[in-house]
C-alpha cells in the first residue's frame, strides 16, 4: 500500500483564466486510476488565433492513460468548465457526472455532437457520492453565478480533498442554494488533505456582494425610466436574468428575452427544476405591439459579440424592434479583460442612436461570482486543508493566492498546467511535468497550437501574400517571364508604378542571373524566386510578404 | 462682412479617442481661410488593422484647399495630436506652431522625414500671439500629462474661441505650470463664443488628483522593497518619471532609463528648458556593478508594447539585467483599452519569474492627465462660453458631454468628425458634412482604409488561403489537372486524406464538367475553379479559404 500516491495534475486553468482541466490520480506511480474534473474551452481572438473557433486543452496525456479514467466530474455549467467534454468525450470514453442544471446542459451538447446522451449522469448533491475507481466523489453545492455549482469532495486513498470550482460566498444568492457554511465545516471536520482552489479574484481585497444586492439598485434605475430598456448579462447568470426580470414587471413592463443561448439557459433552469418562478416572458413577436415604456429586453452579447442580440439592437432594427432616444440599455454584466474594444464599439453606436447606456462602472449592477480575498481566507479557515493549492487563474494569480495561504501559516502549493504533484506523503511534491497545450477548433477541424496552420494565418493577416507562378518546358526553359498575383498588399508603391509590375520585373531579373542548375532544381528556383520578390518588396512597399511559388514544368 | 462665417471642422478625434485633427475656418461660405489645430495618429490592431504601422486621419479635405491653410497649431506632444504632422505636412505646406517642448518633439519627426525643421516655429506661451490670416492664436499653457501642454485662444472675426486641448485642473503638476485659473478667467472676460473642449474622462464623476500626490505614495512603496525595482509610465509623462526618479533617489537608488523613447522625451525636456534637476542617471552599462538594492529602472513599454524595454525585461536578459525573484515592477499607469491583453501576459511573465507586480488598480501609483467630470464643470464656469463643443472622445463621451453642459443651463453642441458647424449667429449649427476617415501607413505606403488591402488580409487571417494553379494549351485543353497548394489551412480535415488532395479532387471534377466554352473563357474558368475549390473546402474542413486562380495559357 505504501506504494501508492495521490497525484493532482492541471492541464488546462492553472495559469490562465478559462480552459479548466484537471485531472486526479491513485495508484502505484505511472498506474494511477484517474478522475478528469471539468473539461472546458477558451475564446479565441485575432491576435493570437484569428478564425479559430473554439479553444480546447490539449489532452494527449489523458489519451495515452484512456483506460485509466473512471470518470468525468463537472463542477458547472460554464463554458470553460463543460465546454469540451463532448468535443473530447470519445477520445476518453468514461462517464460524466454532474447535477442536474449541469447535466441538462452537458446532454445538449452530447446530442448537437451526435453523441449518446446517457453517458452524462446526474447525481445528487453532497452527502450522495459516486464511486468511480478508488474515488469516491460527492457534489457539495457552492454559491457560484450559475445554477447548481458545486465543490468537489474528493475522497481517495484514505484522505479527502476539496475542489472548490468556481465559487464565491454568498448566503443569498437569489436562485440556488446559498453558501452553506456549516455543511462545510463539516466537510472539514474530517481533514482535508488539500483544497484546490478557484484564484480569479485573489487580487480583489474587498468583501465580496450577494447577489440579492444587485435588486434594488435595478428597481431604481428603472423607475427612472420612462421608455424602452435593455439589459444584458451572462446568458447563464440566471439568477441575474430573474432578478432583471423581476425589476422588470415589479415596474409593470413585459420581458422579452432575446438570444438563443439565454433561452436555453433559462430552458434548462426551469426543465431542471432550478428555477421557478421566472416572469411570465412575451415573445419577440408581441413586443411591437406593447409601448415602449411597458417593455423590457433581456438580451444576450454582454461581452460585445459580433453576432449576439446586443450588437444587433445596437447595428439596427432587430426582429422588428429599433433602439431609439431616450431608451436605456443596461449592461449588468463586466467585461472580460480582452472584450474592452468591441463592448464599447457597442456603446458608443448606442450613444449615436440616442440611448443612455449604464454599465457598471458604478459597481451597482453587478456583482463577480468569484471569491474575492475575504472570502478565499474564509475557506480556507473553514476546511482548514494541510495544504492549499490554487488552481484556476493566471500565473499571478496562483502566485498570489499561495502567498496569501502562507501569509496565515499554511502549506501554499504553486502547480501551472502541466506540473504533477503528490499529495501524498508530509508535503506535497512536484512528481513530474507533462507536455500540455491547446487544440483549436477550426471550422471543422481540430488542429493542433503548435501545427503552423495559425501561425500562418497570423503572417499573411500582416504581410500580405503573393504568389508566384512559373511554367518550365521540358529542357527547363521558362515559358515566359514568372508571373505575380498578390493580395493584401497595396497596388503602388515608392515607384508609383503598379507593385506587381515592379515584383514581376525583379522576378525577371532574378531569372535572367539564375543559372541552368537553379533552373532545374525545383527548390533552389523557388528559394531564388521568393527572396527575390521578398526583397523587391520591402524596397518597394516596406515590407515582406508571404510567398506561394508554383512551378509548372511541361513534360 | 456678414457673409462671414466662423466653422470648426473635426477630422479626427471627435467620435474617438485618438488621431485629433481640426480645423478652423473664416470667411464667405466655401472660401474660407483656414488653420489646422493638431494631426494626430491612432494605433492600428490585429482585429481592424493587421500589419499597419499607424493610423492617420484622412485629409483629403485639406489638401483640396491647401492654398487657403494659413498655419497648423500643435497643442501639445502626445501622438495623438503630433504624430501625423510630419507625416501630412508635404500635402498642407503651412507652417507649424508649436511651444518650445512640442516643437521639440515635432521637429524631430520632422528630421526623420527628411523635411525642413525651420517649418517647425516655437511660440512663446500666452499673451504671445500668431497672425494667421484672420486668426490670432495663442497658447495659453494649461496643465495635462505631458510639458507644455496649451489651450488654444483663437480670436476670428470678432469672436473668442478657446480650444481646451487635452488637459486637467492640476495646480500642483510637478513639472511644468500649474493650472493658472487667473489667466484663464482673464481669457475668458473678453467673452467666448465656443468653447472646444475635451471630453476623454467626463465619465469620472470624481474630482481629479493632482501629480503631485503621486510621488509620497510611491516613496512608501520603494521603502518596503528590498532588491531591484523597475518603473514604468508612458514615456512622455515627464513630471511622473521626475516624480519616479526623485524617489528612487531618495531611497538610495541609482537611476538607469531603459528605452528610446523615454530618453528622448528626457533630452527634448532638459533641451528646452523644462525639465531641470532631473535626478542623475547612470547609463545601463553600469547597472550590473550596483547592488540590485540600490538600483531601479525607468523604462517604456507601460502598455505591453512587445520590443519596450518592459517586455524584454519580463522574457529574460535585457542589457545584462535579469529580474528575480523579490524584485518589484510597479506600473505607473492606467492601461488603454485595448492593451489589456498585452499588459496582463507582461504581469503573468514577471510572476513567473518571482516579480513583484503592482499596478495601478489601487489608484494610489498613478492620476489621470484628462479633465474629470467636476474639472470639466469648472472649466465651463471659468470661461463661460455661449457655447460648448465637446471634442477628443468617443461618440458616448461626447454626448454626455453635451448633456453636461445643457444640465447647468448652457448650450451643447454635438460634432463628430466631418460635422462642419458654423459658429457665427446666435446658435451653433450644422452647414456640411464632411466625408472623413482614415488613411494607414502600411510598411512604407499610405493606404486607404478603404481601399480593400487590409481586409484581404484580415480575410486571410479568419479563412487561410489556397493557390489554384492550372496551364492550359494553344487548344484550351488543361495540361494535367489543376494543383493546390495552402496556407494556412490544416493539412487533414473530415476524409483523413491530405486536404490538398481532396481539394485537387474536387477541381478535376469540376474540369471535367466544364464546359469548351469555360476553359477559353479565364474569367468564367477562374470563378468555376474558385467555387468547387471553396465548395469542396467547406465540406472538408468547415471552412471557405480565400482563393488565387492563375491561370497559363501556353501561346
Amino acid at each position: 500500500m505504501s506504494g501508492e500516491r495521490i497525484i493532482y495534475l492541471p492541464l488546462g486553468g492553472a495559469g490562465e483564466i478559462g480552459m479548466n482541466c484537471y485531472v486526479y490520480g491513485y495508484g502505484r506511480p505511472g498506474e494511477e486510476e484517474l478522475i478528469v474534473v471539468d473539461i472546458g474551452v477558451t475564446f479565441p481572438d485575432m491576435e493570437t488565433t484569428p478564425g479559430v473557433d473554439l479553444i480546447f486543452p490539449d489532452i494527449t496525456w489523458l489519451k495515452e492513460r484512456r483506460d485509466r479514467i473512471r470518470g468525468i466530474f463537472v463542477t458547472h455549467a460554464h463554458e470553460d468548465h463543460v465546454g469540451a467534454v463532448a468535443h473530447h468525450w470519445q477520445a476518453l470514453g468514461a462517464p460524466v457526472y454532474a447535477r442536474a442544471f449541469t447535466a441538462n446542459i452537458a446532454r445538449r451538447k452530447f446530442e448537437e455532437q451526435g453523441l449518446p446522451v446517457e453517458t452524462v449522469r446526474t447525481v445528487s448533491a453532497w452527502p450522495e457520492t459516486v464511486d468511480a475507481g478508488p474515488f469516491t466523489v460527492g457534489f457539495a453545492p457552492i454559491s457560484h453565478s450559475i445554477p447548481e455549482s458545486s465543490g468537489l469532495v474528493i475522497d481517495v486513498g484514505g484522505e479527502r480533498l476539496v475542489h472548490s470550482g468556481d465559487f464565491k460566498i454568498d448566503v443569498t444568492p437569489v436562485v440556488g442554494e446559498p453558501f452553506d457554511r456549516e455543511m462545510w465545516s463539516e466537510i472539514g471536520k474530517r481533514g482535508v488533505r488539500a483544497l484546490i482552489c478557484d484564484s480569479t479574484n485573489v487580487f480583489s481585497t474587498h468583501e465580496g456582494r450577494s447577489e440579492a444586492t444587485v435588486g434594488p439598485e435595478i428597481e431604481k434605475l428603472l423607475s427612472e425610466s420612462k421608455s424602452l430598456v435593455v439589459a444584458t448579462t451572462f446568458a447563464s447568470n440566471v439568477a441575474r436574468l430573474k432578478t432583471l426580470a423581476e425589476a422588470g414587471r415589479n415596474a409593470g413592463r413585459s420581458i422579452v428575452l432575446l438570444g438563443r443561448a439565454m433561452r436555453r439557459m433559462i430552458e434548462a433552469a426551469v426543465e431542471t427544476g432550478v428555477l421557478k418562478d421566472f416572469p411570465t416572458t412575451v415573445p419577440v413577436e408581441e413586443a411591437g405591439s406593447i409601448p415602449r415604456e411597458n417593455l423590457m429586453l433581456l438580451v444576450t452579447g454582454s461581452q460585445g459579440e459580433r453576432r449576439a442580440a446586443s450588437a444587433q439592437l445596437a447595428r439596427g432594427k432587430h426582429h422588428g424592434i429599433e433602439l431609439a432616444d431616450g431608451d436605456l440599455f443596461l449592461f449588468s454584466s463586466k467585461t472580460i479583460p480582452g472584450n474592452e474594444k468591441p463592448v464599447i464599439r457597442i456603446m458608443n453606436m448606442l450613444s449615436e442612436k440616442g440611448v443612455d447606456v449604464v454599465d457598471d462602472s458604478s459597481g451597482r449592477y453587478h456583482v463577480s461570482g468569484h471569491a474575492n480575498r475575504p472570502d478565499l481566507e474564509a475557506m480556507h479557515e473553514i476546511l482548514d486543508p494541510a495544504v492549499v493549492v490554487p488552481n484556476h487563474g493566471e500565473h499571478r494569480h496562483l502566485r498570489e493566492h499561495v502567498k496569501l495561504a502562507q501569509s496565515r501559516g499554511r502549506k501554499g502549493m504553486l502547480a501551472v498546467n502541466g506540473t504533477m504533484i503528490s499529495l501524498s506523503g508530509n508535503a506535497p511534491e512536484v512528481v513530474d511535468y507533462v507536455e500540455t497545450g491547446r487544440t483549436y477548433l477550426d471550422g471543422s477541424v481540430q488542429v493542433g497550437a503548435m501545427d503552423g496552420v495559425i501561425r500562418d494565418r497570423i503572417r499573411m493577416a500582416l504581410n500580405g501574400h503573393a504568389t508566384v507562378t512559373l511554367v518550365l518546358d521540358e529542357d527547363d526553359e521558362a515559358l515566359g517571364d514568372p508571373w505575380v498575383d498578390t493580395m493584401g498588399l497595396p497596388e503602388t508603391g515608392r515607384s508609383r508604378q503598379p507593385v506587381i509590375e515592379v515584383l514581376e520585373e525583379a522576378l525577371a531579373a532574378a531569372m535572367t542571373r539564375a543559372g541552368k542548375k537553379t533552373l532545374r532544381d525545383d527548390d533552389a528556383l523557388e528559394e531564388t524566386l521568393r527572396r527575390a520578390l521578398r526583397n523587391a518588396a520591402q524596397d518597394e512597399i516596406g515590407r515582406k510578404p508571404e510567398v506561394t511559388v508554383v512551378i509548372s514544368r511541361l513534360t
